[in-house]
């Protein structure tokens, strides 16, 4: 029989993900800060902890799906955090979106317990998680990766390994939502034009996302900003300023001047000081409207 | 027996593009301002006209793919120009990337002459002329659609139509270059973020392009930039330049702030200056890599 | 007796210009294309000219005040135009914001007909043109410069020589151009941000303009900026939108990146789409107040 | 006689500072991390404490003139730290160029204990500080301002309230020196389109500085960026990063977007990047001139 494999952090992806897992047979230990988002898995056989601790056994697995990177310094690194828990042999799967320098450093401590620390971000939106698409991005020790194989075949279509430094998922994962916010912007704008010059958004769209751009990104977001349906979002702004956060701070940290992503900031910057922070990330598309004179 | 379409501009678009007509069983007449370049599709069976004016026949079809604005004004109104020999009934099938409002004027110019003016600019490489594989938005008469749509077939692999507009295939062309070279920008900033943290290039890029950006753009210029190979051009950065520019002034004429091109424009002049304008136009990444340090 | 100077152009500028010139003595001959605007200074002595040519004499001085480029370009070369009557000798002050390629190209034709042509750009608001306050750059023949001096010193408190390239001038005016707008965007980023820290506008741009910015430039617009009084204009928003356009052609012709003046452009769009085509220049601040949230 | 004045910090600003006070008579006990730099000072009458409490005394007044946040805080809240020791009626003048959240959160450590803060940063390069040339912001308790007074009066030319939020001459010094940077980039931007343009550095930056531009910010940097001497530094280029990165910080609390500080962020990091971090903030100009093609 399988030892539980811990799951902490029940958000928009982590419930579907934890789900997942459930249905593939694994045996699933849950936490969540609010107790009350652990109901629906514990009424399809998850068992329930109280603390994040609790959700790992000795040389077990704990996947964390977290907000940010605070978040998973207080579950790793708190009280009753699972630093003290996971003991010899036991792997952190980390799979939310943080800086490398919070991998390198968790990474660290987890070395000196005996335990693993692998870096796994992921890109999909919730549907993608619900489906078991998402494209997983892996870093970490090899030895890591081969245990927590099996279990991220489950969660993705894909996953790609890019070496042993533990920081080096989180660097994909920051470049591709890098990726996909420029996408975004380049979108917005080039639907400005056409629409102002009476080219029909959806039209205008629709051909570049069924030839040369014919890509989930594209295809996802050509139609979103084409019909400009920001709500409800499939990824909040407010997160986006986040991650484009995260991205200059490792931007400036290795030093690589980024002009895109600064654009890309001030673009969630003025869409939070207008209020639109619970949006999806792709209203940013609503300010490069209004300076257009569209609104 | 067909009446020869005329073909005005053999370079390294229009050369493939004539080729695969003569292929098709058109009867083919070609005009090029040097008339070297003529000599290959002649013994292929071409006729060749020494006057743009010599490649038409009244009411006939003739398509130019020309460098610029001013080569296609100066085709079509200059002295033997085809504006005085189109004639009633006769269609002028323009595929180059020029701007909305020169294709509005010839057309206006063609009207008064009974002939038709047909925008239709194309994306691909010269490859995908070569193959037929060429994507076409096509805007202007439809009664001049439906003539040209079997000749457009021959040369594409799909046939967008925009509308009666003669500027909105070419507003559309420009959005298009657009997003491309934001793609390049985007995939060279990524790249220049993963190469100082250690996180490989190649490996990168061929990440995005496998998954969440599996599209030709993405495939092809994530090659190039990651393996910093930008010779020989595919398309050179100098007419890059040109059409960011054209894309500006459209932006400027029709009041849409499009602050991503203006980083682009910026980022095609600092590569002129530094002598890169016979590179492939995904070189801007190279000024990408300088101010990180890279080189 | 004095030979009459021309006088062509009597907008905001010219008008006061013009009439310093009469109350030095000189004796005036005025142009301007609506003829109403010639009537105040008719009373007060000017001849009036109906054509541009009947502004001036042979071998005499006539100077050009006109809101761009084609206006200047219609007095020198159009119909009744200067280039014809100004003759061997003569010589034209072109005091108005222009390219460097237009002040180049007249003063060849100038030169063809034994005249001279001397680029003399000012720096300066209505209010200073009245007070006879303006900076003047000067650039083209000395020996035009010396003959157009004892004028020039009646118009400006400042007179300075930039050699004999007659683009040289309109290259400094537009370099000057730019950094004041470039100081209108720094101070409204500043003002914006003091604002949601709850730092008085008022006090924050005082502080600056009585120490390290005491200079008129920011004394100017930082109280503009502060108190957000955009109208009525000292110099419309529109023209800024023209000379940032000029600024960024000879960038682009001389391949120089300027992402600031990119910016500014920008600026300048989004304003006009918004309708602020008719306020102040220093209103493109409106636009950062907005985005952040702030109206 | 005079209780004495802490002064921590003795660097470029620091020392010059601590030696006017003790020219004007101040009783004057200084403290440095590397003691080595109060040999000079002490030879001219400063006591010399070995710990930042040992500066102190019970109800006196202490200056802070430290590199940055983690420095101040380390002084007033580390091991013998001056929270510890300024005691009841105490005063701590801060004049170090830190953010405004830090300077509030010490504001209420020192409340707590009964002492006041008050944020006191300046203006002026070392030259100003040794001249008693400085000019300074000052906010926090009214009651500390009318103490400090005197004694800031000594140091600076001139002393400007902004009421009593302790964070908010911070917010004034960091807007300051994002007008700073913003008139650097716009006169490299401007200098090396004249370069390009044939018009002399010099002769460009002269005319404006000496006209509508006459102030002591432009002159000065008119002066180094015209001329290209970035060395000895008076302000190094690593310190304008850390501003940068404040101003921006401090905009993104408070939601402005500000695309100029961002074009600044991206310079300075590009710079760090090519190692230029020892020089004059001025040298940002250098990847100006080279984006340019002028190096």
């Amino acid at each position: 029989m399988n030892k539980p494999i811990g799951f902490i952090g029940l958000g928009q992806m982590g419930e579907p993900m934890a789900r997942n897992l459930l249905k593939a047979g694994f045996n699933v230990c849950v936490y969540n800060r609010t107790l009350a988002r652990t109901e629906g898995l514990a009424r399809e056989g998850a068992q329930v902890a109280k603390q994040p601790a609790a959700a790992t056994v000795p040389g077990g697995m704990v996947i964390t799906m977290l907000a940010n990177d605070a978040a998973v310094e207080k579950v790793v690194l708190g009280p009753n955090g699972i630093a003290g828990s996971l003991g010899e042999g036991g792997i952190h799967v980390s799979m939310s979106t943080i800086s490398p320098e919070t991998a390198r450093k968790l990474a660290k401590v987890h070395e000196q317990n005996g335990s693993m620390y692998l870096a796994a971000p992921v890109f999909g939106r919730p549907e993608a998680a619900a489906a078991g698409k998402l494209w997983i991005c892996v870093s970490g020790p090899s030895e890591g990766h081969a245990i927590a194989a099996p279990v991220l075949q489950v969660l993705g279509q894909g996953v790609h390994f890019f070496g042993e430094d533990p920081g080096a998922a989180n660097v994909v994962k920051l470049a591709g939502n890098f990726l996909i916010a420029s996408a975004i912007e380049a979108l917005a704008e080039a639907l400005a034009l056409g629409e102002k010059n009476h080219v029909d958004r959806t039209a205008l769209a629709g051909f570049f996302t069924q030839t040369i751009f014919a890509c989930p990104i594209y295809v996802n977001y050509g139609r979103i900003i084409a019909e400009e349906r920001y709500e409800p979002p499939g990824f909040k702004l407010e997160l986006g300023m986040k991650d484009i956060g995260l991205v200059l701070n490792t931007a400036q940290t290795s030093q690589v001047p980024m002009p895109l992503a600064s654009l890309l900031r001030d673009r969630f910057l003025g869409s939070l000081a207008r209020g639109r922070q619970d949006m999806d990330w792709a209203a940013i598309a609503v300010a490069v409207s209004e300076t257009a004179g569209l609104k």
